[in-house]
């Protein structure tokens, strides 16, 4: 095991070098000192980025009956008091009464608690007291209180002293509870619809580790369903019947082992607890699989009963396994009426509701205080109108005679028991506004990235020196193609060129020319930052107009000519030629 | 004049209004009070966004020296002291002595001076109180001296306590700069190049006005192109050698007058003056034509001297017009090598230069300090060849003898005179590490699709009532195509929903069903959104399978196979149809 992870450490710190070198993902701010927990996508990496957002964007909005939306980043204290976030995005941190250092205090005790993640402050307190935990930084005993430590980055709207607090957010999500009005409006009312936001959020860690696993700043991806509670949806699984996910269910569940198991399977044994849930830990797995994740470094571990939010009723983490072990990529989260409920009671909001029609028309029994007509449009002439309106619509009926009656127009009269007659009409109700329900999957894309990198990345020999290959899927590498002249000259440069040219023609293909140093180090670049395709121009080149093709995956070549070769990019096809 | 500006403001009244009922872009945080300065873009609207990114992505990064990067938003103190924001990107407030509320001075005193943004601090204050501005909160008249603001959002990285200044970047500029040695390295030092980013920025204004113009969290997106000053660029502007372009050229040079002139004889004449600026005014007014802006709506105003920042050579503003004038939305500047050579003056970083090759290699002459080899090596032994290297690379001669050297190995030795010559070489110098030069063309996506909105937006008539169209590009539309069938029976809804389904299948098009209410509510519906095919499914389309295809910008129909709708809208040449 300690041989295991010191390879495993190893193979971590090659493919960051590897990353850095070749310009993909690196420390950012580095020639300033750099700063933890913050990383920039570079000339290589932006693409890929880019690239993962839009699959991500497609594989959501090709549903049909889901959008996109964009909202501020930054966020007001009132909406993130609402959600919950001021009160309980936290970390425990603990304070070195000696040298002043501050360290999460649930990295102080991991050494003596499987899951310290889960502890309190007096927990975590009685443990660094039993144990002995000395501080890090200068091997003193004397710690404070853990005490919670909210996460979010803070801010000031306006002006300094006239401002007003706020938050850098904390998860995209919001976006779409609080656009909900504009959606629900969007879709007419017509329940299931989904919204989605790609963005940055935000997590001032105390102390950040695991390289990409723990951003201060990074990459999310958020889909918000809407669904009626009282009508479940139905979803077809059949398209996943040959496929079998690896469940670890909740243990205080009927069936706590892992399992490996059909997701329609799951969903009928009632291990997944929703149809929406199980469809989108399909959808999901089918995206990943897509951006070239390892289908066997995929689970799917469900929360504990303790571990999942009060108002939640069924909650999957999708865990990638890679070089930091299983780590929690992708959540899936069936969150009831909790969000859109908090704002309602937090605005008193009308607007974050959705309409049911009754099967039927039901038909109640209802007091009103009616107006006689005789005595009240004598009695209030050219009001009698707004006096009639205002009396049908009391909501209560009056305890006694004369009472005040407002009216529309912020005036108000006197009303006298003769003027009115109080009895029972029928009311006609077709329906009623309701909280919808929302199942929300939410992805961090720079660990979904972390682990495509890290389950394409292949360390081999060749002529028995380190040989390095990032075997990134087509859909997601940065270059599709890359051109190279055997020699950059005899117009093979030139002819290079011309095809890289065509090339960049074709619809969402990149591809660059290269053209220094030997052809064996030109294919090594090339391999390391993913690039599936090498075409190469020889002297043959020159004569028939055929050039080579290279795979990467398996270093083959074929030699084809210039029109198949752009006719078979074109239909993303060069794999048939092989 | 008074009766234009009122028929203005009722038209941004009516098109703020038609941005909001239909989802396109909102005041954010609105169920919650709303914040000024932070909007939504919602479920019409994110698309619009997100096509108008993705084609400024293509524009530039389809040139093939062009790499895109994403780096993070929260950004150290250092780097910003070091770019200058911290010290220069402020504005002038004013409080009121009497109710503390605070003003952007330049506002207060707007209607006494033409350009107030340009003023300082004195003599701000001056027109306050030689023109008697009241307060507009309390009408008092007792100012304090104003003071100058930082507009950056401020925030903590890390622990409160411990924590580390930073702010929310106000630029994405400064990440191109920062990651310059990877962008370098990619390029493989091979000038010319350049990097996008796209992306949030951030400015804390002490009181936004002007809608989506001044916005306190805005998307920019910006293009840092990396020149040798040595080897001005040569471009071939012959592509737009039959476009006139409106020019406002600085008042203090020789052509101070409003003119139409083609790029290539701006650039001859002098009146814009870097090739690699006047190649970037032209292909961002090919960008902003692309997306649908109305080339009679944009103009180049270029800076005056005295506006212009010390460093820079030249600068232009492109200017769009629309409901609140001529607004600057684009700027074009060549900024010398004045942000990496900041960046190195903090940072003493040696990463920032690029390489020059001279044509022939330079021989000069050197003295050095030579060690005697048969004095050095009994001395010093095995560390004679340390020594030696240590004596070769000395950057000073030594003022006298005996001397410390310091060793690579961090040890130091005594130099007496008998150990080393003082003597004369030659040395051969091939190149020079040099700061590239940048001119960089920097966007504001909001305000330039609140003019696409703006130019597109008309307000018309039909049988007596009010019409409104959005002409958008089908390059930017949110929708191609909506699908409607007549009424939603007699297999009509069905079929609709099939053909809709085929057309999602079409890459980048994406198309709505939309069955509610009469056919022309629809119609109407769709034009508010500015879809620019309605397909229409009715009697005849369940007969011999043809449907209707109605264009947006003129209303007129005509009646085709579905085959055709397919092959044409795949082809995007519907338009050829009519």
């Amino acid at each position: 095991m300690g041989e295991a992870m010191s390879d495993e450490g190893e193979r971590v710190n090659s493919l960051m070098s590897l990353l850095k070198r070749r310009g993909i993902i690196f420390p950012a701010f580095s020639i300033h000192g750099g700063v933890a927990g913050l990383f920039d996508y570079g000339p290589v990496g932006g693409r890929l980025l880019r690239k993962v957002q839009n699959q991500w964007r497609e594989h959501w909005l090709s549903k049909g009956n889901i959008v996109e939306i964009d909202s501020p980043t930054i966020t007001p204290h009132s909406v993130l008091e609402a959600s919950g976030h001021v009160g309980a995005f936290n970390d425990h941190a603990s304070e070195c009464g000696s040298c002043n250092a501050i360290f999460r205090s649930d990295h102080l005790v991991e050494d003596y608690h499987s899951n310290p993640d889960s502890l309190e402050g007096p927990e975590l307190d009685s443990i660094i007291t039993s144990k002995e935990v000395s501080c890090p930084t200068c091997s003193g005993m004397e710690w404070l209180p853990s005490r919670p430590m909210n996460l979010m980055f803070s801010t000031i709207i306006g002006a300094t002293g006239g401002g007003r607090q706020a938050y850098m957010r904390p998860e995209t999500a919001q976006g779409m509870f609080l656009t909900y009005p504009m959606i629900q409006r969007h879709f007419r009312n017509r329940l299931p619809f989904g919204a989605i936001q790609v963005g940055k959020g935000y997590r001032n860690e105390i102390s950040p580790r695991q390289g990409m696993i723990r951003q201060r700043e990074f990459n999310m991806a958020e889909l918000e369903y809407f669904i009626d509670p009282e009508q479940p949806p139905v979803h077809n699984l059949s398209k996943w019947d040959d496929t079998k996910f690896l469940l670890i269910p909740d243990p205080a569940g009927k069936t706590s082992e892992s399992i490996q198991v059909t997701i329609a399977d799951a969903l009928e044994a009632n291990i997944v607890r929703h149809p929406t849930v199980a469809l989108f830990m399909a959808e999901t797995y089918d995206f990943l699989i897509g951006i070239g994740a390892d289908s066997s470094k995929i689970r799917f571990r469900q929360h504990e009963s303790d571990e999942m939010a009060h108002y939640a009723t069924d909650c999957w983490d999708l865990e990638m396994l890679g070089s930091y072990g299983w780590i929690e990529c992708v959540g899936i989260a069936h969150r009831g009426c909790y969000d859109l409920g908090a704002h309602e009671d937090a605005t008193k909001s009308n607007e974050l509701r959705a309409w049911r029609e009754f099967p039927e028309p039901v038909e109640v029994d209802k007091m009103v205080v009616a107006p006689i007509g005789s005595v009240v449009g004598p009695t209030f002439r050219e009001h009698a109108g707004l006096v009639s309106d205002a009396l049908l619509n009391m909501k209560n009926l009056p305890s006694n005679f004369p009472f005040e009656l407002d009216l529309n127009d912020g005036s108000n009269v006197t009303i006298e028991e003769h003027m009115v007659e109080i009895k029972q009409v029928q009311e006609t109700i077709r329906g009623e506004w309701f909280l919808p329900h929302v199942v929300e999957p939410a992805f961090g894309l720079d660990r979904i990235i972390w682990h495509i990198l890290d389950h394409g990345y292949e360390m081999t020999e060749k002529q028995g020196e380190e040989y390095l290959i990032l075997h990134l899927a087509e859909s997601v590498a940065p270059y599709e193609v890359v051109v190279l002249p055997l020699f950059e000259k005899d117009g093979m440069n030139e002819l290079a060129e011309q095809i890289r040219s065509k090339i960049l023609t074709l619809r969402g293909i990149n591809a660059y020319y290269d053209g220094s140093k030997s052809i064996g180090r030109r294919y090594a670049r090339a391999d390391e930052i993913g690039v599936p395709w090498a075409v190469t121009i020889d002297h043959t080149t020159t004569e028939d107009g055929t050039v080579t093709v290279r795979r990467r995956d398996d270093q083959t070549q074929i030699r084809i000519s210039q029109e198949d070769l752009i006719t078979h990019l074109n239909e993303n096809s060069l794999h048939s030629l092989f």
